[in-house]
């Protein structure tokens, strides 16, 4: 199958977990009746983002929000991008991503390689390793449709990570994520369009709503043309492999 | 110095050659008058861009186009990045930017890398491997400003090249260029803007005039702003380097 629908759910996070998860389950339920087979969550969809908040909101997996999402895949049979929620591990916390296919198994975790570290003087400063670990694997996944590679958030800002998913056979790359109101109008958008136009590859992101709760199906091209551009523009066979390589230093999971 | 003036020259390009020397030759010194310590001018400069024209404009380095660039670099006393010009060099054709110091010595030839081959059915299909020959070298230079990554047209969708570059020290890309009507509005900006955001770095590309004569000069921030910029989002030192590696394969000149 050349073509499907993706749902980008872009739901307005809150303080309260039950609520945050009754809204995904509705959202996501809603994203399957206009015919969505891949779904895809925002960074940290259960929980305020921030560090502060992390040690208190995060849970094991499987635990109580990947156990929804688990259900939710299963019972709209469909593959979940779980966005993120904080993982608490052996006594360390991540930003984790969990993917469920339509059987509501577990696919994978993706654990946010790059953490989120910046300091722009009297804008803004957060250092998400004031609290949390890194992960350590890149993270692919095959749906009936296409191969997908996994980032959140800051992960797009690391151009390797996505040529890797492209040396990998990924034709979809998805990006959970939260940036704020400094980083997101000026790299969000720019970001995605630099990843999709230089691996020829589509590119999803999700984000919290910034003040009302909303969702939007995205709207988009089959995967044919995806095949027509890579042949148009041969980007991907005039790499000069000769002069230059993208490496994976350690093979991660998927 | 963390402050100098970058003189894009996008001059209209004509079947006369030595017509397009006299145009360089008066629009660098215009550029040297407003105080510019680097001009960049456009890909095939002194030549139309074709595969039927490159065999009968080519030239041997040194050569009339290029002993002018020398000239003209040592009577401004600047850095003259001389766009390209078809190469002939052993029975072989490149496409090739040569550079000049301000004392008019050839600092060094960049061969383009990526031969422009592409195919897009109704719009536009163009070979230059039809008549050229790649070149297989990477090229830096330094200025007292900062050091200078050189690409040429194609070469600006490899984000790898930029990546190299960006290793190696370089603060500044420049691409001379000459897409068309179908790849220039889709991407020209668009690259520009990837290769800077992803490598926190300048970049500067000249293009031949669509239809008239036309020189300005680039509008910037000074060589602190990139500092900044790289402490405060600091994703040189936070990459992954226990993960993946971009590696050249082959040292090139520079």
């Amino acid at each position: 199958m050349s073509k499907f629908r993706l749902a980008v759910v872009q739901l307005q996070v809150s303080s309260d977990k039950a609520n945050n998860l009754s809204k995904v389950r509705r959202l996501v339920k809603e994203a399957a009746g206009q015919g969505s087979k891949v779904v895809l969550l925002p960074e940290c969809f259960n929980s305020p983002y921030g560090t502060s908040f992390f040690s208190k909101y995060a849970e094991k997996i499987p635990g109580e929000s990947t156990q929804m999402l688990s259900e939710v895949a299963k019972e709209n049979k469909l593959h979940l991008v779980g966005g993120s929620i904080p993982e608490e591990d052996s006594g360390k916390l991540y930003n984790t991503c969990a993917v469920f296919g339509p059987e509501g198994e577990l696919i994978l975790k993706h654990r946010k390689i790059h953490l989120f570290d910046i300091d722009v003087p009297g804008k803004i400063r957060f250092q998400e390793s004031e609290t949390l670990s890194p992960g350590n694997s890149l993270s692919t996944f095959d749906t009936p449709f296409c191969r997908v590679g996994v980032g959140i958030c800051y992960d797009m800002r690391f151009a390797e990570l996505a040529q890797l998913y492209n040396r990998k056979g990924c034709q979809l790359l998805v990006y959970p994520g939260a940036f704020n109101m400094m980083t997101g109008p000026a790299h969000w958008e720019l970001l995605q369009r630099a990843r999709a136009l230089d691996n020829q590859m589509y590119v999803a992101t999700a984000s919290p709503a910034r003040d009302e709760a909303a969702s939007y199906v995205a709207w988009g091209h089959n995967l044919q043309y995806l095949a027509d551009i890579r042949q148009q523009i041969p980007i991907s066979s005039q790499r000069r492999d000769d002069l230059y390589a993208v490496t994976a230093m350690q093979q991660g999971s998927g």
